[in-house]
């Protein structure tokens, strides 16, 4: 709880987005999300979750705006979780969590899933570039600060 | 610890990259040494993180060989502690994690840090994309799952 306290009133986005997203439980329901799961039951499934900590984590992640509950079926008694126009911008973090696992997390004989472009089955890549296109690293950039007051 | 155990067996590389990261707290020590910190008085400054905290999640962080400690000063009794360059590569999860945050997490009128390229002082962005260069959004996607045994 103090790490929350302290980040909301952070300058540094980064330090935000870890705040808005909760814990590691919550990256991986917006991963599930990713893959086409919005049935509690179903990400129950996948994540291997205790029910209260999932109902915990998907309420809060409704609260910040980042699903929203869909009703559904007969009368509209069950609810979908379905990721927000808000959510759906997590991409890039899943994209990019997932290419440091890849290159990094994986012996080479070693199977993982893969995200690939639809149509073609290609992989997709993640570029982070310059706004005239060129390709920089880390070492090619400066955070600047906000002067606190 | 539950989940720890399980992901580390998952064919998800985000799941394995939230795994070898460890928590938040090791995200936000990631992003300060990205940022230039490598004392670690200095993180401990930054971060208003228990001393026992920290020590532990450098200390993880070493052994999963995303930091690593450098002897410096007289006598090289002060360590610093460096991104090696696998821990490099989780600076793509920063900027996206950042951006997010610029995207949604911030009133127009608010101020946050900014990320630059040096030379410029321009703002970095970044890309999904498929292999021939086109920009693509999560809908184009799909995951490619590993078959279980």
């Amino acid at each position: 709880m103090v790490a929350r306290t302290r980040l909301k009133g952070d300058y540094c986005p980064s330090a935000r987005s870890l705040d808005a997203i909760g814990d590691w439980w919550s990256l991986l329901i917006v991963r599930d999300a990713f893959d086409g799961v919005c049935r509690f039951s179903d990400f129950q499934k996948s994540l291997g979750i205790a029910k209260n900590i999932l109902t915990d984590r998907l309420k809060t992640l409704v609260e910040r705006g980042i699903f929203e509950t869909v009703p559904v079926g007969e009368g509209k008694v069950r609810v979908e979780y379905q990721l927000t126009a808000m959510g759906r911008d997590l991409f890039p973090v899943m994209v990019a969590l997932r290419q440091f696992g890849e290159r990094h997390l994986f012996t080479p004989d070693e199977q993982h899933s893969q995200l690939v472009e639809k149509q073609t089955g290609l992989p997709v890549r993640l570029d982070i570039r310059t706004q005239d296109g060129r390709p920089i690293d880390a070492a090619e950039t400066v955070i600047l600060k906000v002067a606190e007051d």
